[in-house]
């Protein structure tokens, strides 16, 4: 994995893969159960954009964007930015959210989730996003989260199921 | 609501029936979609104890407890011991978690998550939690949560179905 | 205070008389403490960008800009960015940073905090700062700040001596 | 540095020294710009506590403990704690705090600083602080430190002047 666009399309694969759960032999993991509907839009060196209708099962009881759902789609779209600009998609150290705004719930709301890396160093690296509501643009959690790259644990030994 | 034992009761059937499906009329949430087998183990003022087996529906791609699942327990599980101390559930303000160990999952492996309250004020909450692996009690994740009490969401205006 | 103008040299005048130790009648605060050679260079509306000198009484032990300087830093100019944009200064709810690389210190070591304001909202404010080393544009410290605004501590309340 | 004892009394003089400003040869640190009279009172393995007289010097415009400073605080005394269980002091990943309350300053007004140690791996440590007010043991921050610890900056290589 060295060429720009291998590494684009490793972070697409990666996020098409955990949604549907193929990642893993065998068996699903939470990006599956919690994600549905997640697809990449967009995807740069250093950042990929993801898209994902804001469906009740993704709703807390005000039918509004969860917490817990916002804090995973900073965790897994930000790992998927990191894998654009390293071999290696790390552990997390800390994830924090601030939520800015009620993101609206319901048929045709789509939240969109902009993430970026700040800094890939030897053995830290820095991602953020943004999560706007597609309809207005209106930013409505903002979320950073840090991780460790464990030189043993590169990207290519996880496998991505058809 | 008044007594701390009506508290703790209403603590009991807000995780009960978030993760039931029931606690909207019509629909479920996120809590149904991404936490199942949490249940309450221990309630006190300012205190709310749980405990959740850590399914592959929870794990990420490593087999461990995904870092969203673990942000989106330290939200609804310290949002019940809120409850056990404020009539107001508040609205999230900033969530963090900091990742202190990896959580196994598998069968008999069950995390437990100890939430606690700092702080009430009059408009912000301040809260916490620890989760820890059962089998040894060991830390594995901290996290913190600051909620906005918003005197117009009065808790008991969200009903809990059966 | 009222038009943009205005409150572009509120925010001025806010960060002058706080590093000058004039801010308060009779006594300096930590700003006048911490932050010396703090200047502003820039104000838009919802932006503040400031710039010190990193000299040893902001470093560490190693040289390099003090982890609570940063944070120093943060709290500060986003509260500058704050009054281009709200009647009300606000208290501090919540306060993160993430220290991407080191800033080296030493004559000629300049930091540019520049700070926006994400949110003003009826009750809390959403603001964020990055930290850059003026000599190579390079991130170094990213942060974030969350503010109560209370409508009882309006900002025309606190003197700005000469 | 090997013995429980011998990292408590490195813990004690890490403090003084930063605080009196012999820490480095022929330079002070913020430490001693920012932190006058922070004393430690009570070392432990994983636990060190501080107290800090709030003189005006470390308050901001409303006389109460400078965010800025709190965060100070929660950098420099969580390090201390690190210094009781473990070689490396570690450079900084993230920090964040929590203003759960405003603390007073004014004579006879102390803040109690109590740091800890949550888990020290190979390459990071979690780190967690509360402050309190002496007067009458209230919760005022809460803070979080995570390190990333190098083992090729060993804190033996730090000289403590005297």
């Amino acid at each position: 994995m060295t060429t720009v666009s291998e590494r684009a399309e490793l972070a697409r694969t990666f996020i098409q893969s955990l949604v549907k759960g193929t990642a893993v032999p065998d068996r699903v993991t939470f990006d599956h159960t919690a994600l549905g509907g997640l697809t990449v839009t967009e995807v740069a060196e250093g950042r990929v954009v993801c898209e994902m209708p804001v469906t009740d099962k993704v709703c807390n009881r005000y039918g509004t964007l969860h917490g817990g759902a916002a804090a995973t789609l900073v965790d897994v779209v930000t790992t998927a930015a990191l894998l654009t600009a390293s071999p290696h998609s790390g552990v997390s150290v800390t994830l924090s959210a601030t939520y800015v705004a009620a993101m609206p719930g319901g048929p045709g709301e789509v939240v969109v989730v902009d993430a970026r890396v700040t800094r890939v160093g030897r053995h830290l690296a820095n991602l953020s996003a943004e999560l706007r509501r597609k309809a207005t643009g209106q930013v409505v959690v903002t979320g950073t989260h840090t991780k460790f790259l464990q030189a043993y644990v590169p990207i290519r030994n996880v496998r991505f199921g058809k």
